[in-house]
């Protein structure tokens, strides 16, 4: 496998909210939500998804969890919880304070306040309002881009 | 926010294992565990952990999910199920059975064998051996790289 990662697909409850939260609240931008002429049927997920084309040409993806689940033909879960988390790093040692405020304010739940941690970072965790888990970090030897 | 995702974190029961899988098995690049200088405490959690350089700068590390649960401060959940997916592009139709047959070879469970999708993409589904899924993409309007 070549070492790409080109997608990442989050499950969601409602497409509209979670465009909301990150395109108005964090910033994000998309054209919206797609795919719409796509329904689906007994064989196919519907196909209405909302894409966020990021530096290094990553996706970031949301999609219902009805149809992620029929997409992949796994069973029905609950919201996410700590089976994974996102990881995003910032310039400033400041700026995960200010950053992890922002997505409160944008009606993430903060889980864990910023503080050091013994591998040298300086970092924090939010959730999005699906349960997805976000790290904001901010580490002196690395780069921001 | 920046427009950017760093790393992906996936939490995993046997980093061993899960090392096995993506090094051994999908041939990604690693030097192996890491971090075992960090044993964790009661307020802080273990630092071992797995990376994996991809292109674009993007890190997929493996992270026990005892200890994401604790670095995040949340409840330690079960193993993962459809909250996600992870997209992976190859170049040409036959690359998606044939790279599903090799996840399978290496110990995925396959969820949902390639077949055309309504938008126009010719995609399969597999889980890791945490349950992680991964999409395997071909489109014909997308370049691999």
């Amino acid at each position: 496998m070549e070492p790409r990662i080109h997608v990442i697909t989050l499950a969601v409850d409602d497409l509209e909210r979670s465009l909301a939260f990150y395109r108005d609240g964090l910033g994000l931008e998309s054209p919206g939500v797609i795919g719409t002429e796509h329904p689906g049927d007994d064989n196919n997920a519907a196909g209405a998804v909302v894409m966020f084309e990021l530096d290094g040409g990553l996706v970031l993806a949301l999609y219902p969890r009805t149809e992620l689940a029929k997409d992949a033909n796994v069973e029905l879960v609950s919201a996410s919880s700590g089976s994974f988390s996102i990881g995003h790093i910032v310039p400033e040692h400041d700026d995960v304070d200010a950053l992890l405020g922002a997505t409160a304010a944008a009606g993430a739940s903060i889980t864990e306040a910023p503080r050091e941690r013994p591998w040298g970072i300086y970092s924090g965790y939010f959730r999005d309002p699906d349960g997805h888990l976000w790290e904001i970090i901010w580490s002196p030897t690395s780069d921001s881009d």
